[in-house]
């Protein structure tokens, strides 16, 4: 039996570019003259979008389901989500001949329960706004045994997901660039805490930055205050992937002892971000992984002469929402 | 002064390889198990479309520029271009410090006309109905000296567009796979015979098909009857990368020597595979850039079994047709 419970480490997201090398793309590291020339800095995006599964995802989940022992994998796994991490499961369990049985809110993208199907999960929808998907999975996890996989608050999920900020530090080095900022879109933090231990160590004078939607920024304030803190009731955003109510328990340390600051994105700076990244970047990218480059866009930080990457950490969007906003109904 | 009516090799696509290593982004090559699924064989992405300028036009504009003596330099460049090479052409030569002037069709997508000149170029327009751009642009030439890069009949042009072919032979080795099709975008052929030299070179056995959009298929029937024919006039496409008359003088003895025949797709089957870019592998593709995937998707090739590689050449598309598009307005 594993603890996902540790804490993670420069050495456990080491490990696990070790343990996913064989099956991950390498996105690429991508940037806009032009672009660059209208910032007065230097732009460069991580296009996770690019990823198996259309999200950074499948780097936590491939990292988690590929170390279960032969008795777990007979057992199946669990999870909830909100379809990122439930397409990454469903298909890393469906690389390595494993069961998986996904809960998802009825609401989420059409695309993302689809894929999650068509990876051959067993999808389970649910209310998000009256039921407990916690309760609802602990109630399944104890009744069939099945290994529950959080989304973020586990040991080889960071770690997984740290690899992208690991492949960050190499393609800067190949480029001899120092970047000033880093920044990535923030759910429960899973991805910022892994990438935060890669970056940080390389190249301690970066500042890392988690980007949220705005009625989001939970972490954002807990960052500012010191403490895990949640959102207040009533917000609405179309960043789907990321309107968690609080950091994670394990995430949150990290954060805390790397990370400069938190910020946040209203739905119109980041439905910019998102034409950006089409028009520039010929990049799909969904609303929830375009909150950094939009930060950047929106001038949240200063980019006079500095060089910034910028996570696009998804690209699961419907077509309608993506027409609607390419139309600039948003 | 250059010579560019040589007859490229493998050699000068290597050499090109080596002159433009450092500025290329190596694109990656993409795929979708749930595509490949349906599909029955498996598909791989040449995701040029996130080469700088969104186009693999760079790479053959970079490669020529930068072999310029510095008397020729100083003179500037010209080009006629739809709109990649054109943008291949304004960004290669801004890096290097060369005035650059280029012809472009009145109707060019927006996008290709405002990137040309944000690339710091000047642009003529012309009506494609009316004006020749060979007698506008000889007698531009004559008169200010400037140096003429034809979009496909030269020899560093049609050099530089073959590194895609070495990319993917590398890419493909790298994870022990052999190709059964290669299928690229074809307009004047620069793109295809350049590539068709790297894939033969390396694996003899795989079948090279250049695809057009229908009533532009004059490589097809070019390929078909042994020699140079021309289309038919009146046919309509709105793959504005790649309606060329007729292939080129330089590329078709290439494609004659290396590819098994031509494809041709409808405009309905190429935004089919614009719509299948968008959701499966999240990339922007323009029509012109889509038609390989779109003969695929299709059905031309038997995929049961097999494995394709199709080149996604380009990404500059306006926004409001991608919306018509992923509404299947078309």
């Amino acid at each position: 039996m594993h603890n996902y419970d540790r804490i993670p480490s420069l050495a456990s997201v080491q490990d696990a570019a070790q343990q996913i090398s064989a099956v991950v793309v390498k996105t690429p590291l991508l940037e806009s003259p032009a672009l660059n020339a209208k910032l007065g800095g230097r732009l460069l995006i991580k296009a996770e979008c690019l990823q198996r599964t259309g999200s950074f995802k499948f780097r936590g989940a491939y990292n988690t389901i590929s170390r279960l022992s032969e008795e777990e994998r007979q057992k199946g796994v669990f999870a909830y989500s909100s379809g990122n991490h439930a397409q990454g499961i469903a298909h890393a369990a469906q690389i390595l001949g494993v069961a998986a049985t996904i809960l998802m809110p009825a609401d989420s993208p059409k695309m993302k329960i689809e894929n999650t199907r068509g990876y051959g999960a067993e999808v389970i929808t649910y209310d998000r706004y009256s039921d407990s998907r916690e309760e609802i999975g602990t109630r399944i996890c104890d009744e069939s045994g099945k290994i529950l996989i959080k989304p973020y608050d586990n040991y080889y999920v960071i770690s997984g997901q740290g690899t992208v900020g690991l492949e960050i530090v190499r393609q800067l080095a190949q480029r001899d660039i120092s970047a000033d900022y880093v920044l990535a879109p923030c759910g429960g933090g899973g991805l910022m805490s892994g990438l935060s231990m890669a970056i940080k160590d390389a190249s301690p004078r970066t500042d890392l930055y988690s980007v949220e939607p705005e009625g989001f920024e939970d972490t954002m304030r807990s960052l500012a205050l010191g403490r895990r803190v949640s959102n207040m009731p009533g917000a609405e955003s179309f960043c789907d992937a990321i309107v968690t109510p609080t950091p994670g328990e394990i995430t949150f340390p990290l954060l805390k002892a790397n990370l400069k600051a938190g910020l946040a994105v209203s739905d119109a700076e980041v439905a910019h971000g998102i034409r950006t990244a089409f028009s520039a970047f010929k990049l799909v990218v969904e609303p929830g992984g375009a909150v950094a480059i939009a930060a950047i866009l929106a001038g949240k930080l200063d980019m006079t002469d500095k060089v910034a990457v910028a996570v696009a950490s998804g690209g699961n969007i419907d077509a309608p929402l993506y027409a609607d906003i390419l139309s600039e109904k948003y």
